[in-house]
């Protein structure tokens, strides 16, 4: 996942369709609720943004990079 | 839903937590599907903003009112 600014981390994933976004918005769930660290996503057709960022100090801590990493390490289209 | 401005409709539905919020997600997505019409979602932490409208025309048709309707009956916390 690329680097937003120091704020917050960000990437949009890309998809064939709605489902096949959905499924992936699924595959982030999942693993946000074992990493007990949530992003925001951000679903349309074809496509869903990811942001992460720890809200109790409106920044970035190690969480946030390692649930980065392990979203992105999700099969992609 | 209420109404947004003249070009979309929007709502936020809040949820007491990202599961519960993901669970609508997902019934929102296989209306969406049965109805051929997808909205956006913005999911976060307990909470799913919808919005909808007609990209086509870049405006509110019929069917966005019909989808907006059937969200909006799904069982809310």
């Amino acid at each position: 996942m690329a680097g937003g600014n120091e704020h917050h981390l960000a990437k949009t994933y890309t998809w064939p369709d709605f489902k096949t976004a959905l499924d992936f918005v699924n595959q982030v769930g999942a693993i946000a609720e074992v990493e007990g660290h949530h992003p925001d996503l951000f679903l349309a057709w074809g496509k869903v943004e990811v942001t992460i960022w720890t809200h109790k100090i409106d920044g970035l801590t190690e969480s946030d990079f390692v649930l980065a990493a392990k979203i992105d390490a999700l099969p992609q289209y």
